[in-house]
């Protein structure tokens, strides 16, 4: 099966910034115990005004494997974050430069 | 100076997919050409009606390299897309698992 590419982009009300990455930090340490996690990383727009102020790109074995994970991180009652809207996708490579 | 990743999600109109990823083929092609380019990537919803079915992912040298390649992307008048919308944005990375 492919990898697939979960791609995360965060609406942050401007005070909840701080408790965002430490919610994304919480969320990363159950997922990262999860079958067929690889890999994530969070970035964080140069502009403070960003629509989009925080994105997570995170690398997964399958799509399965993605589902079962997040199932687990609901179970996993990590701390929710007041007005904080989000909008996670599985994603696969389309097109790639350089190809590898 | 610090690498930047350009991260840019597309809200696809239904039947303007293909033209999309035509024009993307088209930016890249001018924007690979440009100093400060390392490497892009343009992901694929795996659901269809996905709010952001294509995302951009690009790696830079520095936000003027980037800046620089934009202004040479609009005189370059590569196709438009119809009712295409866009949110392109410059990040760095915050967190990363596992750290390398």
């Amino acid at each position: 099966q492919q990898t697939v590419t979960l791609i995360n982009v965060f609406e942050v009300p401007e005070e909840r910034y701080e408790e965002t990455v430490a919610m994304w930090e919480a969320a990363r340490d159950v997922m990262k115990a999860q079958p067929g996690y690889i890999a994530t990383s969070l970035h964080t727009a140069l502009d403070e005004g960003a629509t989009f102020r925080l994105v997570n790109i995170a690398e997964w074995e399958s799509p399965a494997h993605f589902q079962a994970a997040a199932k687990a991180l609901k179970e996993a009652e990590t701390p929710k974050v007041e007005g904080l809207k989000f909008h996670p996708m599985l994603y696969r490579m389309l097109r790639q430069d350089p190809e590898n």
